[in-house]
């Protein structure tokens, strides 16, 4: 020990290993944390992170303050305890968003109409004008909802913000959802419209794209598609997709009640991940499509937040498109909660769907 | 309000709104929000985030388990009280990386030498051997450390990781720090070294990087040079980039004690940009270079942690960058607190200075 060191009190000296960890990590090369990981304590080892305040910060934007600003959406843990009270839940919810799809459609441009795919009840959203150059392209959207909520015409909300910020027609597939039909009806669903959208669309030219629940379905579906070997969409936007039902990421945690929107696993998140996979494995990954091969799976755009809860399925997902070579970008929003990039017409959601409809635009054929 | 929803209790309906909140906002859209925003309310919404939990994920690496389960480094909250006390930490700090630096030399083939460069201490990092294609190529990179620690050859580590996974030839810049030489000192040491390998070596072959301070610096050096109207670097990599001094991002109170490397900007970080800054605006651009102009700055890979206190300093960067029309890329590494992306030899290092490597190589003139 230098003479310095000596010289300073028993804090200073640790404040200098800790500075010095910042960068050289020099306790791991002198071999401390190896003997901590040789006796299984590394394993163990979880902090205690203490109470603390989270303002709203001056970096967003006016018009996104009261979104990441509001307080805990009262019930995040109430847990239905019947399939009942789920079906109640899923009616209740799908019936408030009538005014913000009507806002939709006025300010931004869109038409919605009804229609079936392969028996699937589907609504397509068609920008007002189509651009000449999208005439002949196609998205597939799946709705989040922890494989649960919104079906019926509020699934279609997001397929309405892509056709409106990003000039795209897109097919919204109200797929089938638990409590009465549980995994995997919903791929089974989307598998059926891709299969029939395939017989009269090149591939080359559509894309697919989901937030949440809708961002695991999309991988979900590419990965049966790949087994099935049918060929694939050109380009992909998983939206802070959904892709470890069983919540092993680390923002799970390190984001519980940081997020205002899911804000816990604990809560109806984790209760629909069980209700969604019935009696098959969490981990299958058709479920949990972070244990899926990606390679081959086409170019992909990840959106998520500094806050959400599932930051960490998002970067898991980037990285693991990344390891199997794929071209894979990622946007990450200032103090954004889960799929708060959603929220219609604050500046950061014309961002981000500007960023995914340049993407889509420069993966997608003409 | 539909049958259903009078015939549940409060909680339940509360939670229904919730979770239409999650896709739709209906209490934005429907002039809740807007009436806070009037009233002034939104700005000083804060919530209380309880102490909780926080263990080591399954979903990192084996080797990187015992950096990311570390406690807190012991003297993050220790402000030294005078410049002695200051000069005292920054010498104790820059001894204790040999054995990493050593390491790091041999096990990833790199020779480093020490020279002067426009009257400037460097540190010259070359690969062994240095692939052909990278023969012609430079790289210049500035150290982290607060602005204040790890001048001599601790700065240099980071350049020699470099040099090692990536196999480019390095330039470590030992630019002047405060106590003895606050702000603009770094700043012009960075520009003269510029400018003298200007003269010699094209800018298409040059990239420049670094992080945490680095990456601020590498930022503030492309701003002065963009002013003076030199030709700057053809890519740069700032990892988790200090470019807000004003610690006004989110994660900076949403990360707080989550990160377990700079643990709070209320311990030595925010006392350091006060002792860089000198009697200098906090605020202007060439310290703080998220208030600059990025318009016609070079290709940027950005590297952070989902446990980042400066993830925000990093996605705000991203975004401003890609607004300004750049090609920017985001890389967020699970779990990693901030700068934790440079520990040597575990497999999230060696991915994240792979992808750096391929950034650079893909838009360094051959």
């Amino acid at each position: 020990m230098s003479a310095e060191l000596k010289g300073l009190d028993a804090s200073r000296r640790g404040m200098m290993l800790g500075s010095a960890a910042l960068l050289f990590a020099p306790m791991w090369l002198a071999g401390v944390a190896p003997a901590i990981a040789r006796t299984g304590g590394a394993a163990s080892v979880a902090r205690e992170i203490p109470a603390h305040r989270l303002p709203v910060p001056d970096t967003i934007s006016a018009e996104l303050r009261p979104v990441v600003g509001a307080p805990l959406p009262p019930g995040w843990d109430a847990i239905p305890g019947s399939d009942e009270a789920w079906r109640s839940l899923v009616k209740a919810t799908s019936e408030g968003a009538g005014p913000a799809l009507e806002a939709i459609r006025q300010r931004l441009g869109v038409r919605l109409e009804r229609s079936r795919i392969a028996g699937v009840p589907v609504f397509i959203s068609t920008p007002d004008p189509l651009p000449k150059a999208n005439r002949d392209r196609l998205l597939v959207h799946f709705h989040g909802g922890g494989y649960v909520l919104f079906p019926g015409e509020i699934g279609a909300g997001e397929g309405m913000l892509m056709a409106g910020y990003g000039r795209f027609r897109v097919i919204s597939v109200d797929y089938r959802m638990p409590p009465d039909h549980p995994f995997p009806a919903a791929l089974d669903d989307a598998l059926a419209v891709w299969k029939s959208l395939l017989a009269e669309h090149d591939p080359s030219r559509m894309g697919m794209f989901g937030t949440s629940a809708g961002g695991g379905l999309t991988l979900a579906t590419l990965l049966r598609a790949k087994a099935e070997k049918l060929p694939l969409p050109a380009v992909i936007a998983p939206g802070s997709p959904w892709v470890d039902l069983q919540g092993q990421g680390d923002s799970i945690l390190a984001n519980q009640f940081t997020d205002n929107s899911l804000v816990s696993f604990e809560g109806w998140v984790g209760a629909a991940a069980k209700l969604y996979a019935g009696s098959a494995d969490l981990a299958d990954p058709l479920i949990s499509p972070i244990h899926g091969d990606f390679a081959g799976l086409p170019p992909a755009i990840l959106t998520s937040g500094t806050r959400d809860l599932l930051l960490s399925d998002t970067v898991r997902t980037h990285r693991k498109l990344r390891e199997a070579g794929i071209d894979a970008a990622l946007q990450v929003f200032e103090a954004q909660s889960h799929a708060q990039f959603l929220t219609p017409f604050v500046p950061e959601t014309a961002e981000a769907f500007g960023e995914i409809a340049r993407f889509f635009d420069r993966h997608l054929a003409a």
